[in-house]
């Protein structure tokens, strides 16, 4: 038998990156753009398909050995018609069918999801959540995105829209989130939220990684601050170990860099709030395939059919 | 073919019911005993095995005419094994096996799981979540207990103690709950807080259907009350909304009897704070099966071999 392809694509606020991988998740080639430069959606969706093309002459690749095109995109999705509702930090995408414009496009098959999704197929194929059963994934950054496997499989919902562990409130009363809520987790340890509590509390802007390195170096307002975020994070969690009881947490995303400091803080705090059998038998792990998470999940929606 | 039944059992801190069904789950026979006189653990499980012995006979039924004997227990078990690890009502059952032991002594198949999953399982095949895919089923009472119905089966999860919709915390801070947490929902909206706060506000003990009556005559610190109860139940339900967007939440117990005035409440703030996808999708019911809704479930998890 001939080997076998896919293609995966990355779609971010930052970058789109389109990979091609074998069928054991190997990403052979990675090509990365700039989003930025790609405003209008005519033009990302001409990049997509003119990068897709490059790679299939440069890899010297026959249509048929390729098996899909999978793609994870960053905002709600009907995932069943390959519809983008909206991409809230990308202007210009209002329910889009990306499935059918490229399957026409390429004449391959597409599949897609978002990108949390994405990444928690990705963790629970090949990374950090392999071998559990029913695992939660988040990803920390600007927004605090999941993804939940319940018995092996992708929770996807009746409206796709399932998975949203950023919007669990762990207040009464709080700050506005962005969804229109208050005082969910994502209000508290956002990228953004981070960013302004570390400016009162220095007195000026310091980036993420700066936050985290001068933690590691033992600054103690960067302490502190780390752990409030671990704690708050964490009570969200509790609800999660509560309510799903999973085998495992997979923590990723930017924020997660800080560490040791978050991930023993979140682990204090489940092992001291959440219902015994639930906290000792729930795991929370760093994520494992970082940046190549969104191809390879990707890449799991086409070689899977899901 | 001959006719076909199942005995349920519905196993609760204050009666122990026994029922004959047939295969469409209508209620044959009853038999309802007073827990609290059967205070060993030796005494309930003779209890159980003579009521049981006492139908067959009283119907003239033969051994192979029924399907087997389904039980919901109030406290956390473990399905597979049929262990009941301990009941926080019952005092004297501390890892039985009851499966095993019901099994030996009747010769008829069991079953078993905890109330709050016999329950969802009820309103799930004939009650108000009918022909939903996901749904979220509660019971207020002392307790805040749950079962989860994801892709049309019930969600257990390894440990089998998911569910616990009564322990997501709704505030930082707060009252101790029962669980060991900290401001879980149950530790505001379970009877026992209902009452005190009743009575803190009334200046003496309520019970809980006049409190409910009361609210309904338009006595305005009831209704502020209810309202007060509604709100906080339905934050811990936004993160259950916009984590798992089910089909339908649904709610009965004691506490479920306040009505409309609660469930206007519940509506009101999951479409106020929720996501707008899940919040719109999101419908929230009644339980229709009431107090057979245990016998109910319990038949159920013996026709579907659950």
């Amino acid at each position: 038998m001939k080997k076998k392809y896919i293609l995966a694509i990355d779609l971010g606020g930052t970058n789109l990156k389109i990979g091609l991988l074998d069928l054991r998740y190997k990403i052979i080639f990675k090509h990365i753009l700039n989003t930025r430069k790609l405003s209008r959606k005519e033009q990302m969706i001409c990049a997509i398909v003119s990068s897709i093309d490059n790679i299939i002459k440069e890899h010297n690749l026959k249509k048929e050995s390729i098996l899909g095109v999978g793609l994870g995109v960053p905002g709600p999705i009907d995932a069943e018609k390959g519809l983008v509702h909206y991409l809230p930090n990308i202007p210009g995408w209002k329910e889009v069918n990306l499935k059918r414009i490229l399957e026409k496009r390429l004449n391959l098959p597409v599949a897609l999801d978002n990108d949390a999704n994405v990444m928690a197929l990705a963790e629970f194929r090949l990374g950090a959540a392999k071998g559990s059963v029913n695992a939660v994934c988040l990803t920390l950054g600007t927004g605090v995105g999941g993804g939940i496997i319940i018995d092996g499989t992708l929770y996807r919902s009746k409206t796709f829209a399932a998975g949203e562990i950023g919007h669990i409130p762990i207040n009464e009363t709080g700050p506005k989130c962005n969804c229109g809520g208050v005082a969910c987790t994502e209000a508290y340890v956002g990228n953004t939220r981070i960013k302004a509590a570390a400016k009162r509390i220095f007195g000026k802007d310091i980036p993420l990684e700066e936050l985290s390195a001068l933690a590691k170096r033992g600054n103690r307002k960067a302490l502190n601050l780390w752990n409030k975020i671990g704690e708050r994070l964490g009570i969200g969690l509790v609800g999660v170990v509560n309510l799903l009881s999973p085998d495992c947490i997979v923590i990723g995303g930017g924020v997660a860099n800080a560490g040791k400091i978050l991930f023993d803080k979140v682990r204090a705090v489940i092992l001291e709030r959440a219902m015994k059998v639930q906290a000792r038998h729930v795991k929370i792990f760093k994520s494992k395939l970082g940046n190549d998470a969104g191809l390879i999940g990707a890449a799991v929606l086409i070689k899977e059919g899901i």
